[in-house]
């Protein structure tokens, strides 16, 4: 039957991001869905926070659109056009090529999890608040040195 | 912001059945999430299924992923394999090509939600259980004849 079982689903903290910029996504626990459950055509990731952890750096695709819908608990949405809290049931759109950097911050007590779902990007990624750049299928300085 | 502000998104019923087919769907109403928010790389569909309504004709597709997650009340995922209650946090996954129809069924006696993701289909889908076919943009009998 197709119903998801997370519980057998691997769950992991791994990320990509060079040791200065990973203390933030520490407590992000990521299931990838898609390939487990033979999904192709997007991505959809089971992510919880643990209190204080955050979904990503603050960041925004050139080319992929991503969509999140809060499962439980709540998350704070930042963006430079403001904060608004996310509560069960709440869902938020990232559409591509919109220059405004987001991310999800679990600033309450208690662990919160959605879903987040998007396409492999090609283009680039952009991170507003520090010197990361995603360019190429890789992490770099802005100036495109690499880590 | 892009937080989804659903009650301003339009709902409908509407459906492309042949009427002899419509019954089934006359109390799902949908939300077309992804173009209200500005996305193009994946459908979003929020549906609110009235007791009795179904979320489709038990149907699959053969080159499109679907996949859904409920956000509040149950529903009834029906396949050949089996039945399977889906309740507020449930999730299911239908990788393309696999012949096992499906649909979601609202048997309880309230109202419930869920969002379904997929893409727009270019291939054809097969009803199982109807004089129905989806082929080439538009629906015929079996046979081929339109209706």
């Amino acid at each position: 039957m197709p119903k998801i079982d997370l519980a057998a689903m691997e769950q992991t903290n791994r990320t990509g991001y060079p040791p200065q910029f990973a203390a933030a996504v520490a407590d992000r626990w990521v299931r990838r869905l898609g390939p487990a459950a033979g999904l192709a055509d997007f991505g959809i990731s089971h992510v919880v926070l643990k209190p204080g952890a955050a979904s990503s750096q603050r960041h925004w695709h050139e080319d992929e659109d991503e969509f999140v819908v809060m499962l439980s608990g709540e998350a704070v949405l930042v963006e430079e056009a403001g904060r608004v809290l996310l509560k069960a049931g709440d869902m938020a759109a990232f559409p591509k090529g919109h220059p405004d950097g987001h991310h999800l911050v679990n600033e309450s007590g208690s662990d919160c999890a959605f879903l987040a779902f998007g396409r492999v990007p090609m283009g680039d990624a952009h991170y507003p608040d520090i010197d990361l750049r995603w360019s190429g299928g890789t992490y770099s300085h802005k100036d495109g040195r690499l880590f």
